[in-house]
């Protein structure tokens, strides 16, 4: 890597502080990290490349802890149902079409989506996920990916699935400079058999990294696990094995305050996903309980398949707005406490040292929002500005890991035209075939 | 008004039917109507004006039906407090202070805003509404302005204040074109004493008007009232006579069976706020119940103070979102009828004729939006894309009476630029004060 620094000069940058707070003055970034952050503009002998932040409110790029990026040329493909017509009329036989090809372009459609909306750090569980790093890595993301297994199948069917994903984890941890990592994902306790699992907590510690998977998103499947093995979600997993690694569950939608109490003591953490779990209609999760409990609670899309966009600025929205009103005080996940979540609670999530804040000595991972427009103004708070008027549209530009990926709200790093028309092309064709 | 005519070409656009469907064709506006949609384009002598529709959606512009437009002077001034606390020490010493002057500068930030994020119409209920009118008059825009009367007051200082808002209702009542109308609004139950709501009542009699008001936003004030009455907000207007006018009711949050059934027999419509609701811990709306007894809801952001923006492809998509995830139906409030809440009832709600629909003889106030973006592609399903993936700042151009007042994202007829910055002085000055 070259040598680079830049100068934010005259911007608003948002900061670590009781819990955050805006600052005003400048910001130094050096290579890949942020070197400094202050009011007073240090003496420079070197060169180096100047910004005028002025007009702009600068935050630590938002973190996605949970997706399946391909799924985006399904957006729109049969709202409005319930969840098992939804998946067994309408995803099922349409993912059951998808080529690496295909996924590879819905996971380009969904990159683009989300770096050009201020997400700098997404998770991806799916299939095919090399041509997904292939798509990461050129796009200059941040990316958690790992294949998704789904155990409905003989057990040297799982076994081939296990092995690849083992195989890919392997071959793309630390890639990409280190913007890409790894985890391993059975995808959930009632679509793999507890051997199976077992097998992944063993694999994740023979790798040495995280584990992720679904957990009690729906009653029903709750009621079932129960049905299926006497313990609900929390507890079996507990028992294979699985809180011995690091973990993240996604959801975590119908939980007691027992299974809140297990998931605290090992550190688990939750990817609250609230705009999908409305959709669906899934229910509303526990999310005041959790934190309260000290439970790592960050932000997720899911698919713009159950969401319909992958507008972290939204969910945030969402979670600040909807556990107020299901708690009925307005007081709870403050303006703040949402922000921490899409960012600094995602990287602890996604197990990202030095990402989620805008510090010295973290990641530059960060973005720039036009605060000079009507929905913005007037100043009076731009962090509330931030979390409950902004969205993703408002995003100028974004670096990562140093690099400017997004300027003036276009992509430099991918032909957003041919990935447009490709999408378009590609679900014209899922139809047809 | 000259006369004038224009076609729009190779576009899609959003019709009724089935409730609503998605035509491509090409739309004819003669001066403020729209006389034809179809797919075959007619043959035409005349000189017209020619736009290429392509890569866009048109759809009928949104109706914002409860919102107090100064207030966004008080964006993000005390997020995250309880109710009281929020009115009492933040809302309104500020709003005391508020001159004529600074009305209209709040009120131009969010007319600028709404119209720029694809609202055409808007009920706006505050004080020193003069000042409220010239700018919409100026602005292009449909708006429903009432003056909202407190009567937390001496007899004859209600009186003054009725008397004000029945001059305001004459005198503006069809103005612009008939872009303007108005409606006399007694702010709450338990704002204003029973003899004034009776006054109120005759007073809309006399001018022929609707009434609008606050009721049952919170549960304390559904309490107060049977305390102070004897009976639930609902009833108590029913004996007041407000019924026996054409009645819309912002909030609604706190009802009854019996009360939903009053509200249906009477056709009173509801303004559901979900933002708002969400944001100050109200509760959430009976939407779903409301909608079945056959009651007309209609979509409003209420102010920018407790939402925080206006955009109200926003409160369509919480709308469609939260009811699913309250009720546990993932059918309830689907796209279709959230659209329709936001478009076709909004206009019922605000009595207004000819408006809320693209078809022939309706009043051409209509909006498109830019559906070659990657947050709103495939092109599976544009109705749910509108509903679930757009957001305000997907629109690029808004016509109101068939004349254009937003293309390309900026705004014909106001200067942005001053607004902006008088917006943000006159935020500054209101602290110095």
């Amino acid at each position: 890597m070259s040598n680079s620094k830049i100068l934010i000069r005259n911007g608003k940058f948002l900061v670590p502080g009781t819990p955050l707070s805006v600052l005003n003055g400048c910001m130094i970034i050096e290579n890949d990290l942020i070197t400094y952050i202050g009011e007073e503009e240090p003496f420079l002998e070197e060169e180096l490349q100047v910004i005028d932040g002025s007009r702009l409110l600068f935050m630590p790029g938002l973190v996605n802890t949970h997706g399946h990026a391909a799924m985006s040329l399904l957006r729109g493909y049969g709202d409005d149902r319930t969840l098992q017509v939804w998946m067994q009329e309408k995803m099922w036989p349409m993912e059951g079409k998808f080529t690496p090809d295909d996924i590879y372009w819905g996971s380009s459609l969904s990159i683009l989506e989300m770096m050009k909306g201020g997400t700098t750090t997404f998770l991806d569980m799916y299939d095919k996920m090399d041509r997904v790093a292939e798509i990461t890595e050129q796009s200059g993301m941040r990316g958690v990916l790992t294949r998704g297994v789904i155990g409905l199948c003989p057990p040297e069917v799982q076994d081939v699935k296990l092995a690849d994903a083992v195989r890919f984890a392997r071959d793309w941890h630390g890639k990409a400079d280190g913007r890409i990592t790894t985890m391993l994902s059975p995808h959930s306790p009632y679509t793999c058999p507890p051997e199976l699992f077992v097998k992944f907590v063993q694999a994740a510690h023979d790798l040495d990294l995280p584990l992720h998977t679904h957990m009690s998103e729906t009653k029903r499947e709750v009621e079932q696990n129960v049905e299926e093995y006497g313990v609900r979600p929390v507890e079996h997993l507990e028992r294979l094995g699985m809180f011995t690694r690091p973990s993240l569950v996604a959801h975590g939608v119908h939980l007691n305050d027992e299974e809140i109490g297990i998931l605290a003591r090992h550190h688990v953490g939750v990817s609250h996903n609230p705009g999908s779990n409305l959709k669906l209609a899934s229910g509303i999760a526990r999310v005041i309980d959790l934190l309260n409990a000290g439970v790592t609670v960050s932000l997720g899309t899911d698919s713009a398949a159950s969401n319909n966009n992958l507008d972290l600025f939204e969910e945030m929205r969402l979670a600040a707005l909807i556990h107020k009103g299901f708690s009925g005080d307005p007081t709870a996940i403050p303006a703040a406490l949402a922000m921490r979540m899409a960012t600094e609670y995602g990287a602890k999530s996604l197990f990202l040292d030095g990402v989620g804040q805008l510090a010295p000595g973290m990641k530059a991972d960060f973005i720039a929002i036009d605060i000079d427009q009507p929905h913005l103004l007037p100043h009076t708070d731009l962090l509330s500005h931030a979390v409950y008027s902004a969205s993703a549209k408002d995003v100028l530009h974004v670096w990562v890991n140093g690099k400017q990926i997004v300027k003036n709200g276009e992509c430099l790093t991918l032909d957003e035209e041919a990935i447009r028309r490709k999408a378009q092309e590609t679900f014209e064709g899922l139809l047809k075939r």
